[in-house]
């Protein structure tokens, strides 16, 4: 693909092209001033400056070109100051391509203590020190800013999964008038903003909401509140309705999701972007992603398996050990079985985007996708919903 | 260094040499059928079939060429016959170099439970499933040849430090007739075997005992049950009266041990080979060792400090990353920091063990050990005995 076609966004620095269209999907590229981003695109998850367990060299050898790091965590520990004075996030953990930062928003109501959340922004008291802290739209830009990020979310208030409706409609009302405060505060040189879409699984709150943040002078738009514990096939319907009308000429990004599957449905409605701590806390917990489905190390079954995980992938775990092997590590509380299955679950993230791309660019995205779907379900060897 | 003055050890396939000579230490060349190990040599310890956190790719590229697993461990899990189902340990962990196992007898001290010692072997519960175990000297050879080890070694009894003389004399006859029934048990094809020296550290007792093991085919002689408590000064004394009257002709390995000073001390003595938990274990708990001493990544100091852990090692680790990075790992409990100490300490015994042999060929090995010696006594950064 050619940078020919690649119009500016807002911020300086920024820019973005739709490369190839099918139905509703597409692949696009984003421009950062540290990298340029195919999509559809996964963004590893380094919460705490760390993609865990993982060095900078593998995730990129994921085919990653953006991971995310979480405001909230960073801002408590090591401190943004602290990063700042060591260059940033990027300098700071060694990873030389682009970072996007949430807003902090969504850890503060999923972590902080004895959180207060007003029109002026949320006051929390810190889980790690007990601290009083103050998290307003104006003090999240700033955070951010001292990160340095490539791309930096503007704060929103994500009700909680089954929330009343009139509960979403007040946290849209905030959102909105929380994106015009982020937006109005000083710019850090080289950071796009994004704006996030609340209103639930309600299709009209999100129409409605989607408009209002698409009208802001943002980089990017991007759908907050999903997953969230709502039904999948809600999820589902209200993107196929959402995700065509987002805007065109800007990055589409689906936040905190999701499973393979989400991540076929969600592309092929015209998604650009995800994030998700699955592949990686997965991994943890023992569980490969796989074209065949999920797999769990753990169990005693592959205890004499001299196959890789999965043997059409062409990751380093699956090119040199054993099922068995995996096994072992796991059963004996090895570190290196985590390591080795979150290598293997990005790798897999990885690939799955790509090989999105490439069906995109052909015209094949629909078929692609209700196979791929179809066999990972069929084959799954975790006995759980999917 | 050439081959051609290799001679042939008692085992078929196994080779050795001395290359170098400066004072009592030495510089050799041992050959098994999978690696060519040069000597004075560090072997990181994969307890489990693992070097905790570290791929194999990692540990080859510290320099190292061997690494120990435990018998004890394996034996117990995932169980030899396994093991060897799935091609030996080297194959299992995608270990391509040589290998060495301990006799499982100091595992089956420290870690079992009900253990019940007689001349016929140790009887003892798995700490793991609390089955019922009979480790004897030919149990110990058919597990280790089942693990498929380059080196295995005798089952010895290895006394508690502080045992009395007459305990100590025990464990040295026990021991004896240990190693000649070990020896008289069916021989693995391409298994060296080494026997094990005890005698605490009663210079006499060691000597009568090493005399005794040095009169057996083995390919190899180890110094057991040094560093078990005993004054650091003591195993010093002893080592320089003993390891020079170790065989010439053959490995002489000083087992278990130890700390960098250990380590010059012994090579000065005449050692050949170690082995020891300290650089992985000490890594896991923050602390870096370096020719400047030890470095307690957890202090608070770091969190500021742009520069590498130790600016003369060339590891990826220093190469990469700034201490305030590996500071924030360990305080915000990120596996990565673990890990990247690990690969740090691995690569710091290997050129430690490197600048010896260079020093050995050169004939400056005295001043070498000590100015290395003294120079990370002076600037030992950890405030804690040596």
């Amino acid at each position: 693909m050619s940078d020919l076609n690649l119009e500016p966004l807002v911020s300086s620095g920024f820019s973005f092209a739709e490369c190839a269209r099918d139905g509703e999907a597409r692949s696009c590229m984003l421009k950062t001033p540290r990298a340029t981003i195919e999509t559809p695109v996964f963004m590893p998850v380094g919460t705490q400056a760390s993609v865990k367990s993982q060095t900078p060299d593998e995730v990129a050898a994921t085919g990653a070109r953006i991971v995310l790091a979480n405001t909230y965590h960073l801002w408590l520990r090591p401190g943004a100051e602290r990063v700042a004075r060591l260059g940033g996030v990027q300098q700071f953990m060694g990873w030389p391509h682009a970072l996007l930062t949430d807003s902090g928003g969504y850890q503060v109501f999923s972590l902080a203590k004895l959180r207060k959340i007003d029109d002026e922004g949320v006051a929390f008291r810190s889980h790690l020190s007990g601290e009083k802290k103050l998290l307003t739209p104006e003090e999240s830009m700033r955070v951010q800013a001292l990160l340095g990020s490539d791309i930096a979310m503007l704060l929103d208030e994500c009700p909680a999964g089954g929330a009343e409706r009139r509960v979403i409609e007040a946290a849209m009302k905030r959102t909105s008038a929380w994106a015009r405060r982020s937006l109005a505060s000083p710019s850090a040189a080289g950071q796009a903003r994004f704006g996030i879409v609340q209103g639930g699984t309600h299709v009209d709150l999100r129409l409605a909401h989607l408009e209002d943040i698409a009208s802001l002078p943002v980089d990017g738009v991007a759908l907050g509140g999903f997953s969230v514990g709502e039904p999948i096939p809600e999820m589902y319907s209200a993107l196929a309705e959402l995700a065509p009308k987002m805007p065109r000429a800007k990055p589409r990004y689906l936040m905190g999701v999701g499973t393979p599957y989400d991540l076929l449905t969600a592309i092929g409605a015209g998604i650009d972007m995800f994030d998700c701590v699955l592949p990686t806390r997965n991994a943890r917990n023992g569980q490969a992603l796989t074209w065949n489905g999920r797999v769990n190390m753990k169990q005693a079954r592959h205890s004499d398996d001299t196959t890789p995980l999965d043997v059409e992938c062409g990751c380093p775990v699956c090119a040199r050990f054993s099922r068995a092997y995996l096994r072992h590590l796991f059963n004996a509380e090895e570190m290196l079985g985590p390591r080795l299955l979150t290598q293997h679950n990005l790798w897999f993230y990885g690939e799955l985007t790509r090989r999105a791309r490439e069906a995109i660019r052909a015209g094949s995205y629909t078929s692609f996708a209700r196979e791929a779907s179809a066999r990972m379900r069929e084959r799954d060897e975790v006995k759980s919903p999917v």
